[in-house]
């Protein structure tokens, strides 16, 4: 049985008074500024059409989201029971009331876990809910949400602008035709939706259907690739394809932080291999290597920042994503080498002023010991908030703990969300200001910052580094 | 000269008010719970014989302790100082008194340690020395608590039950015949005191007398081992007898948590040539790896919970584990690679409901970017308490802190003590119950948790997590 | 627009009022200790001539500093704007009020960073600045800073004296003749100077200029360096000069803590081949891991302590180091393996009690899983302090929190400031007199240590354990 947390005013703040009173007043006057969402993975659908719904309450908090169901399964709890289709149409739970029972069932699960404070926050800021989640409160509190989710109110673009959303960025393939940003457009809903580049699909060769993805690239680039200078013609194509959308950056989701330079000749014969499906690990690496260089050139050209989310191992339960696909809460992060692994690209482009490249990690002994002295030295690098696992209270202290001193705040980019779940952002970015708040009310404490300069850098930290980092300002 | 700590009520709570008082009263509810010991290093004899003693202060204080007598040696104090014996027999003090002397007079050196700490509470509590531990007032308090030992009432199993151990499980080599088991349970005896299975004498190819081990292992299993079928069914004809005698775990110190699965043929190669002694380093890698998937193999079938100590390098002084042997305090620890590592492991077994495998760690990198993240998905996998160096206040913080966001306390095993030293059991397991409310009593005034499940999440912290992981309910 | 941060008697202690009382009180005991500097980078030029000035302002803090300048260029200012000469002699900024005007507009950057805090305490404590720096006020404290640097109290030696600064050591090549040191020594100053043997540039053979070093070697030895023989008595010879006036240690930046031991003749291969510059990067590496270990032999012979400072990978801004040369901010950290990198050294030498090695570290996962255990067994070892990005609040709590449980305090060397900024170096002690004051007075609020342990921990750490482990006693 879990207790409802109360949700203080003061929460995630330092217990100690000073703290906490410095931490409540720096707060506060960044509380209700817009939210600005560079980076995140929200479906352009439910804001392209007018009328598009939420869903039902297991739609919303469950079925899509692998950090919820992921932590069910560590504990038996089989996917299929909280609506996860098997890839083979196999059967599983369809009876969404039941998969919030089972939820609410384990709700306990994620005590002290910043998806159970997520969840928590939501229930009682948006759907104004007042019990506990648990087995016993399951079914009324799933009524009193579906309730609320059927208003019109409820749909995500009132959402979206009761939330104060000033942009949100989505995640798009490179291969996408972006009708639903095309319908958003035409739509003449003043809400500030951009796609963002993300070439995976095609830059990796191992991907599963590599090949079906290149067709779709010939196809929306109207380019056909059958070699590698086809291939970067596509790609330049699509790129100005989304920047004509609105795109500000690309994302990229490498296995690794590696980069190395091939030579034109050199990089088409690999991609020669992969079209005829011989290609090695190796080659994939190398290839991989080289095309986040050649991303990078095609972002001084045209202007888009460049993310790089390396270090997830994905897919890592084989038997789980052969029967479930991919994302199934089964990605596990690798140690990563940024210093030897970045050097040919900032070799290459490391000095010119043209480039923003920001920088992401899932491991975080690469914060003190190379992400901030890189940042903190070459013009093109910026650093990206504490990611997926570390997008917590604890990810976020260790992150200004062992990133600021050496970097800067500004050498970093602010927060970005970086979630599928829409309701969630406003307790994602509250965290990230409260966090923000806290840390510099404790350096004021502390008498290693003042007052106003601590005003200062959580406005920075809370709203200016994002928009400045990704050009929208 | 050191002086005596004063035992605070409020020991490790952190000094904020607000923290401190709940942190107190969250202790409160668990301090006095039976202790639960599923893992450690306690000598059965000492418990196996009703007339056993612990012998002299520096029997029990110095000579088996090596956190003790590593501290002494790395500021020059000889090991043979401190009773440590060659193994050529060389001259080594026999002096208890001159041992004990040496110790008081650096006790200096442990300030801040939690072997200081643990030495600390145990002088006090037990032994109700009120002086501090120097070199003034050496013997004196050498005095006073080999009088206390001479009692009846200082006898281990005495003290067992007035340290309410409710279990308490001992670590034993496959090869050991369980002599002192027997002699427990024929004892009639009311104390629970289990067997572990640790094979890595047989397993390890690299252990020093590998072979002798081997032949120990046709004896007591009455199987002649001369392949790789015969070494398999002795091993599982072992697991059966610990599990007849009560086990109801295994225990694996492998250099790493590597994996892979050979063929029965390739293992059997590698173990002939292991046979004939012509094994290659490789060899014993390829072979340790292939041993661990075989134990959760077995584990799957006979439900004995399986447990994994990777990462320390072993004797590192080479000509130090030359003269005094192994276990000398210079076993140090090397990085490591779970999510890889652990992967062919996972592949087979990863989803199956029957095993349970709990992970420890010497890096405490793998916390926050593998172990939580594998924990949080794997419906095998337990995370095991802070291990070795970290079984201390900052060990047990990082541990909270950089696992419990991602995997839950619902996916960790609890504590276990993990020592030899079997006064210092209560104090471990008070610093653990100690650092989980403080811990706790930080999120509960962070406004994370609620009081209600902070309590319950203590209770099973400190109580029920490892009887549950441990299939000891 | 930044503001000054008062200087406050409580700078970067806890806020929590037990902890800032304890700390404050501590602290106290030790405020005006001498500082004992046995390593940094101090030109002795300033020292040796009685008349020798700190310059201008831009001389003082920016030209020289590679934390202040990286910092800015990592926003996009070019090195040239700041004074740094390329190396073609190409155009750069000598108006140094122009300089100091483009620091002041961007002194924002080092918000909450330990340089803005040193420059912060210097200004307000040696040059009596009251104004915050920023654009508006660059001029006027300019002028200010200006005024006093003309002042005679103001010349390196008298504020040497006013700083209270016990003994310095410098850092100087192996094939420095030490004149500075020697017109010291010969102009009867009382401040007692000591040059560090640092044989860098012709122990890594990768070098830039190697061969030149050689000459020099030769040359200033007078042993003609022609094969491995020579070389190693050349080095001998200049480690007897260097000894003679007065050097206590050598230091080691190797780019790993590599270790390997060659034969007599293998060593002398690589060598040749190394003098005909045919080597391999390979040679390079298993000649410097050999060239630690007969470091460490000579250390036995002539006493002198081996610092070893290993981890950097130097220059990884090849275009920059090629414009302006090395040292720009540009040095990137990557991980590294003690465990296994010293265990050839410590094999051979690890158990002589004549040999102190003082291990220094970028990659902080080290502390805790691989220089705790084995500084808390091997005789041999001592852990510097935080190294370089860590010599700040952060970098020091996780120093305390991640090494002294299990290495205790006495395994350590305490502070050193590794500055070549003469003038932050009493910021940089005081830092850390408060930093261990208040990780002292946080335990003992903690029931951990007592107070009259910590007083003696403190006094040692900031002033016993230096004089120690450098035999400056």
């Amino acid at each position: 049985m879990t207790e409802a947390i109360q949700l203080s005013p003061d929460r995630y703040f330092d217990p100690d008074p000073t703290v906490r009173t410095l931490a409540r007043e720096l707060y506060e006057t960044v509380a209700t500024l817009p939210l600005v969402c560079p980076h995140g993975h929200v479906d352009p659908r439910l804001l392209a059409d007018e009328q598009a719904t939420l869903g039902t309450p297991a739609d919303l908090f469950i079925i899509p989201d692998h950090y919820v169901f992921r932590m069910l399964y560590s504990q038996g709890i089989p996917l299929e029971a909280v609506g996860i289709p098997p890839l083979d149409g196999g059967a599983h739970e369809t009876d969404h009331r039941k998969i919030w029972q089972t939820f609410a069932d384990h709700f306990y699960l994620f005590r002290g876990t910043p998806t159970g404070l997520w969840i928590n926050e939501e229930l009682q800021t948006i759907f104004a809910v007042t019990q506990p989640l648990n087995g016993k409160t399951a079914q009324p509190i799933y009524d009193q949400i579906a309730e609320k989710l059927a208003r019109p109110e409820f749909r995500p673009r009132r959402l979206f602008e009761q939330f104060n959303v000033e942009v949100l960025c989505t995640t798009d393939a490179a291969t996408d035709p972006l009708d639903q940003h095309q319908a958003l457009r035409a739509s003449g809903w003043q809400g500030n939706i951009l796609p963002t580049f993300r070439p995976d699909n095609v830059i990796n060769l191992e991907t599963v259907g590599w090949r079906k993805h290149i067709d779709a690239l010939s196809q929306t680039s109207g380019i056909t690739v059958h070699n590698y200078t086809t291939f970067i013609q596509a790609l330049e194509n699509r790129r100005a394809f989304f920047k004509s959308m609105g795109a500000v950056a690309t994302d990229h989701g490498a296995p690794n932080p590696y980069t190395t330079e091939l030579s034109e000749q050199a990089a088409n014969t690999i991609f020669q291999r992969a079209l005829e499906g011989e290609f090695t690990t190796d080659d994939a690496a190398q290839f991989g290597g080289h095309m986040l260089i050649e991303m990078a050139r095609m972002s001084i050209e045209d202007g888009l920042v460049m993310q790089l989310h390396p270090g997830s191992l994905r897919a890592h339960n084989r038997s789980l994503a052969q029967r479930f696909g991919r994302d199934k809460g089964d990605d596990i992060p690798v140690a990563v080498d940024f210093t030897r692994g970045l050097q040919p690209l900032l070799w290459k482009y490391g000095n010119d002023a043209r480039l923003t490249l920001i920088l992401f990690t899932l491991d975080e002994t690469t914060y003190s010991r190379e992400l901030a002295p890189l940042a903190g030295h070459y013009p093109v690098l910026k650093l990206g908030p504490p990611w997926w696992f570390f997008d917590s209270l604890n990810g976020m202290r260790r992150y200004f703990e062992q990133v600021m001193e050496t970097a800067g705040i500004y050498n970093t980019a602010g927060f970005n969300d970086d979630t599928r779940a829409f309701a969630s952002i406003p307790a994602r970015h509250d965290l990230w200001r409260r966090a923000s708040a806290n840390w510099l009310g404790s350096l004021v404490a502390r008498h290693m910052v003042s007052e106003g300069d601590a005003c200062e850098m959580l406005y920075d930290m809370a709203y200016r580094l994002p928009k400045r980092a990704y050009k929208l300002e």
